[in-house]
């Protein structure tokens, strides 16, 4: 029988403070009522906070942040349009095959995986197409897959030094509301996230911010859509209110939640996922142990993906982490399934889990096999984590 | 400031019970964990029960009814087919217009909002159809804007009288769970509800149950989907899991709710359902008001829509019940608006809630102009809901 | 199986505001933490508002109200000191008995149960003490087993015409904060009441409220104590903080229940148990039952003990309406037993709810014999609560 | 502003289960209802194994601890009666100045906070009794404070080998449920524990059991009192209820925490706090620090006392941990303030959690000035924490 907190650790859901689960435990409402609004009207204003963006209109979709790729998709282009992707993850792979079932031509760049999204092969690609035959760019922003980070300012800066009108869109769902993310600053037109990452909520809700261009195109978007129609949703959004019934204590849940994050202030948020991100990148390297990230400037401060030593099954880490220490890690997915573990560090986080992480993980990683020391990476991650720097003294008492 | 119990009588979300309020109260957990089946394996046994289906499967949609919906047209049917469609109430309404948007052709029969499925109509028609050109038969079970049950058996002879082929697609969204729903006896192919009606939790999760002609179906629709792909979600749920993060709280939730309606037992439900609607209808009797609902065949036990007099608004019942009793009560719905105002009682309810609704809806009635005797309603609901029927004596008494 | 909500209508403890339940679900903290001060200085602050007194001093006790009685007694008087006290019902009888085991010698006036505090008698008697033997006089202010409140400032009065000294006890428990109390008006000297009635918390902690002339008598006392030893828990309540391990849920419960009354205000509190009270009441002679309260300046506007008629048995009405309705009324204590039920009336209240325990409690008599008509008792209650009134012409239709 | 989990290690209120908060999370309801007792006697049950008695009764006082340890005097000894204690941390001085408060003649063995029961010297007292003038004698089984357990067993061959008839009263506050208790093995007559430590829920309720012999003492004590009368509530006990208005949320936790126990098993739970207290106590060491216990013999499984090092003041130590970490860490009480922190390991924990706090309490150390080496303590402690011994080799690697 397991005991204890179950420590979780993977990259979303994320652990739900306290007030969110308060906040959820709510009797059932009228979603007609005429106060309902005050529950959603909140909910927009901050969502744009952390979306970056005061020109742009966010709707809130039932469902996930798939469930938005979609929406995106579906209320925007058109059957047949080409857009320009690049796969170097699962989440990156998953939103292509979307692209192509729903009928669109994919210019699809394979990358390794681990690698960021190919600013300089996006740049030529773009400055070719003379024609404006593609419509739109997808840029994964945080493969949660990988922990990579890209560059979605530097896709921007691509487009517009192509002169190109393509449509941006950007997969957030594992940095919106973690890592800076800037909509407006960045020309970003839709852009997607959900409600159990950042936004430190369970699942079921997904998020889809557009810009005044999104929107525009919006008109002459001539797909098949019905639920996840975008404009129905944002003429009921106007009234505070969805076109078909919402999950109510989700809604009172994210609301918290932003409420939260506009206390703690983003430049905050974002310092701490820095910081403690820090410390987890500073255990792996103390373990002698490799990111999945190609580089450190594509390293993810929402989740690190850890390659597992020759020899070590990284199933056995993250079955021995759950079976033993009631512990979630990240799995390795697609082909990097046994060769890699994830360590998700967003959301509603403080040093002495990500310490119970990598102390987990030390174990876990020993039990199957790696040989690495034990506590190496809890104090490689303590000194990062240290508030106060110890007297150059007692720094070399703590050596 | 509003004190006390908001007492909720709108046909769905419905009041969700204790068990269930506590079930959703969880910590985030791993939806790749290998027990993470557990989870659902006794929400998909449960839930064919509750459909009446053992050769059937379920599958189960983060979003709502309406996503399912959408759900069974585009994994079952093909671009321009032909489906047969009667409009009587906002549901069936918004319904059509889906599968129109969605690029069926819809034969859609116009009925006034209180009329049934025309089953002798759908005869009619299905008989002409030599060379099976409807491809599918929806029929609307519960038609929760105007209280009306519909004959799905009857349609469903109409079908095999004329040998058509057709699929026969239901929206059971308030119907099913709560009174007599028997999928494999009415040779149902396509059966979709949602979590917050019978189900008695928070909106957020669809079910769409398929026939094994559903299935077969499926393997030749060429329709675009992605996030509502079924062929996804089955080979997900055979893993216990989905193809993308689901609503972990809500899944306990469901499950909470499902264990509880197989202690209380299917067949005492429904009688409860039938007691309970049947006391709200005595009240309106008592109190001279018609029901939409055009004939008595045709009332349905999960909701009541009642005709308010000439002259006063239904609106300002809702209004007045809302702002000084503290009570939701269901609006009408499009034409409807104004004229009728609904009682929602299904789900987690007793004689004590029904009466409260009653009550206080006399109280709005009367303030918002109606001439009706106040206590008028609950003493006709009272009589049906006496549990020991009082001596003659007493009963003159009480008279 | 039982479904639907609980009922729940005895004098406490009460029905729990969502806001309440909330902020109860917490996970455990440090009660000695430099900040644990913060969550009971509110506390502190609002409960002296709630009992009228800007003077005296107020200690929370776990344990409950019963447990203050006791506080109040050995924390002030010396063994074998003589005390003025009535029993007229449960409560007042239990606390005669408590003083008696704690060594008092307790002047008893025996009183139907029914009857008020003897005001006339008190002040006889007290008028007659000439050498200050009594040296404290205890008043139930609410009688909750009898719905019957008595005149505290009468009693006050009594003593200040008798130049008496005395110490002047009360056990506001079902009347502080639902019902006018002035503690500093009244010259209470010690005033008892729990979490679990009009503080709307569940039962576990007391709150004894004391003068300072009552501080000045703990100095002298020489009872035994150690748990309840007042000076202990208000030295530690200087610091924000108790001499043992509080029950900490229940202190953010009141907290909130608190913040809560603060914000729809004293007076609107108690007109609002005036008014929802008056409807009870108007029930009950529309049914042509008897309160146990003798004389309408005794009734209570938290809890209205109903008299059966001859024939029928009060314990037969709880039975029914808890095993058949789902509903809890308070049952006759001691020599009331099987002659009267209880329809407890305070705390989160409103209109619909006392309706519904009309409602029940009209179905539940009929059921044990009574003759009573269906619905007569709603019908005069709906009258109080309407909240505008009709217009002539309408009041006829409803009469 | 703080984020992430609350890390909680001091010994009590312990961590509260998901499944215990969740049963604590109820509406109210009526204590007199006719099942009420199917509520508490699981409880009376589950307790009764929890004590290792079967020929004892158990009683539930709201309250604490505290309060139990006044109903075990009160109840069963009388005025002026001589008893046998020692004092060797803050709860044994507590418990001795109570019995003194409450009229008994205390006979006080003085020793080092850090020393254990001084079982030698009760033998050699006891045996110069001859006339039986010691009516009891009190033993602190884990004084919480030091984190020292002592010999119960021992105490009871004493007062067996000097054939002394004297009462075995035993404080298992942080004991019972934790740690092997025999009740009617070592012929313990009171013993009292709160349920706010090995039973995982909130403060708010004691728990007194008392052997057959103390049930016969009660019936010739004389001492006054009321709200902690033994024999009301062993009465009210056996109808399943209390003499007066029970914490209804808290026994409900109460139950969900010893159903859980029942179902860990007691030689598991034992196993586990023996585990988990050796891992950080081998921290301890690691970090070449004194534990308050004098001896081995005498270290607590559920907490452990830390001597921080010479110009190292606790009170920072805690106070880094709290501000910095989120982390409550028991402080030193009484004269061990600021020389000694303590590290609550009872209840529901596991190995993920102990590292947490041994990683935190390292960085507060090492920040408040402790010359220890960051990650020291996590590696002794995770040596022990290792489920399955690494192969020879691998455990040089981890070395």
């Amino acid at each position: 029988m397991k005991t204890g907190l179950s420590h979780l650790f993977i990259p979303g859901p994320t652990n739900v403070p306290e007030t969110v689960r308060r906040a959820m435990n709510v009797p059932m409402q009228d979603h007609r009522a005429p106060d309902f609004g005050d529950l959603t009207a909140s909910i927009f204003a901050d969502l744009k906070t952390v979306y970056g963006t005061t020109k742009g209109r966010v709707a809130l979709f039932p469902g996930s942040g798939t469930g938005c790729w979609e929406a995106a998709i579906t209320n925007t282009l058109n059957p047949g349009d080409k857009v320009l992707m690049a796969r170097h993850g699962q989440f990156s792979h998953l939103w292509a095959e979307m692209a192509k079932r729903l009928g669109l031509e994919v210019h699809l760049i394979d990358l390794p995986w681990g690698a960021g999204a190919p600013v300089k092969e996006f740049a030529r690609i773009l400055g070719a197409d003379r024609h404006g035959e593609i419509k739109a760019v997808f840029v994964t922003h945080n493969e949660t897959a990988t922990g990579v980070t890209s560059d979605v300012a530097g896709v921007r800066k691509a487009l517009d030094d192509a002169l190109h009108d393509a449509l941006l869109f950007v997969d957030g769902v594992s940095s919106i509301g973690s890592i800076p993310f800037r909509m407006d600053d960045w020309g970003v037109d839709l852009a997607v996230t959900g409600s159990q990452k950042g936004l430190m909520s369970p699942a079921g809700l997904g998020m889809l911010a557009v810009s005044p261009k999104a929107l525009k195109a919006m008109e002459s978007s001539t797909m098949h859509r019905a639920f996840f129609d975008l404009a129905d949703m944002l003429r009921a959004h106007d009234g505070g209110s969805f076109p078909y019934t919402p999950p109510v204590p989700l809604l009172h849940g994210v609301k918290a939640a932003l409420t939260r994050m506009m206390e703690e202030g983003l430049p905050n948020i974002h310092a701490r996922h820095k910081r403690l991100a820090s410390g987890v990148r500073r255990a792996v390297a103390a373990w002698g142990l490799d990111l999945c990230a190609e580089h450190p400037t594509l390293y993810s401060d929402t989740v690190t993906a850890v390659r597992v030593p020759e020899g070590v099954d990284a199933r056995e880490v993250i079955r021995i982490a759950y079976e033993r220490y009631n512990c979630s890690l990240g799995s390795g997915l697609g082909p990097l399934n046994g060769k890699v573990f994830r360590i998700g560090h967003l959301g509603d986080l403080n040093e002495g889990m990500c310490l119970t992480a990598i102390s987990i993980a030390e174990m876990a990683l020993v039990e199957a096999g790696a040989r690495i020391k034990l506590g190496s990476g809890v104090a490689a991650a303590q000194e990062v984590y240290l508030m106060r720097p110890a007297t150059p003294e007692l720094r070399l008492a703590a050596e």
